[in-house]
């Protein structure tokens, strides 16, 4: 099977399945495309022969069988693969899972927007300037602080459910952001950003998106340039 | 279990869950506030009793413990429920019907935007007016029917898979809008719309739909009052 990812340094709906295969060993093929919007691009017509749906990411079987949607695509892999239990094994736990990645697969609009991911980017002063002058991100890091402090202190840790499960690929992304901008957390917080930054998995990527050239201006409100 | 819901005339996601149980005759009681982004609203506090997010809908069971966002409530409902088959049996169909739920959950802004769900609401002219302005509103419609096109020819009707599944759910109040809006669509598209606006669970959100008295002002884009 191959999963359609965009660039690694940007493309924060593709890290989930991504690491959710990755980290599960399960293998697949990996086709990385350069993003982009526009309808006329290499991206979109590549989408276009597999996917009614011009985005990344989009999980194909080797019949050509399609599945789009990172939401989409991690239930598809968690059922497919069921021995490695990737969602909480309890029914109530699961659809806390469930609630949570549901909750950041429509939400955090605010965090998304003026903290877009960026792998290899460094900019403390940012974070601090974004949380002083928006409130409505310093609500989605006050409601994200409160979601993982709660499953920590419930679970604890080191994942948010204990074990290993889509509700930490689901916010992997995030976890990288805070790194990015210096977001201030506190430790049982940072602690958690640690583990998961530190999956083998996870350095993967961010190596290959650290060996990425490309600059998508679109994705990057507060440069003119990769540095 | 309690199923939280905001006013019928406009709570597009809350419909989604309520009409699943409904329709599959899953017994609950029906907990409606009036819709408010106040954080003082009553509605906030309300909601802050039972759930971390301030959103409807929730489901919360008979001990407390509560199910958040519309598709996390709809997948916990169909587990919890394996004899109503919510979703389709089969594996990769399943995985199709959670794309294009998926996509519903988080795409489709423009025409959520421009053509907000109104039960109540008869604007034949502003669906016309709307399609021929907003690009991205059509482009919306396009995907639509396209997918649901798709979908008919292959599962033979009357619901997107054949038998009625979460999908269905999940797009009735795209049929709502399509109705309230009078937006044009090829037969086979207006016979499901039909079908799904007929169902007994849908008239009888409508009828209590019309029954409310409640002008919720942030989802009136296009009035002053109720006619
Ligand atoms: N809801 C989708 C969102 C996918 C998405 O927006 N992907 C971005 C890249 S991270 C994309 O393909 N953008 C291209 C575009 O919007 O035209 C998912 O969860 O997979
Ligand atoms: N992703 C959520 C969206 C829920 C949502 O936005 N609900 C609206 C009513 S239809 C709401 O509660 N709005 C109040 C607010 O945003 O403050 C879901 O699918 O349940």
């Amino acid at each position: 099977m191959q999963l359609y990812i965009g660039n690694k340094n940007y493309s924060s709906w593709s890290l989930r399945p991504w690491l959710l295969l990755t980290h599960a060993g399960i293998p697949f093929e990996e086709v990385k495309l350069r993003l982009s919007v526009q309808p006329e691009s290499a991206f979109k017509q590549t989408l276009a022969r597999v996917s009614p749906v011009g985005k990344v990411p989009v999980l194909v079987e080797d019949d050509g069988y399609a599945i789009w949607d990172s939401l989409a695509i991690c239930e598809y892999v968690a059922e497919r693969f069921p021995e490695r239990q990737l969602w909480p094994a309890d029914v109530r736990l699961r659809a806390r899972a469930r609630s949570i990645c549901a909750e950041m697969h429509n939400g955090f609009g605010a965090l998304r927007e003026h903290l877009p991911m960026n792998v290899e980017l460094r900019m403390p002063e940012i974070g601090a300037k974004v949380l002083a002058t928006q409130p409505d991100v310093a609500r989605d890091l006050a409601r994200l602080v409160q979601m993982w402090s709660e499953l920590l202190d419930t679970h604890g840790g080191p994942f948010l459910f204990g074990r290993f499960s889509v509700a930490d690929a689901y916010f992997a992304p995030i976890c990288s952001r805070l790194h990015s901008y210096a977001v201030e957390v506190p430790p049982r917080i940072a602690t958690y950003v640690e583990h998961i930054l530190g999956l083998p998995a996870m350095q993967a990527w961010t190596e290959a998106a650290l060996a990425e050239a490309d600059f998508i201006d679109f994705d990057e409100p507060y440069r003119q340039s990769r540095g």
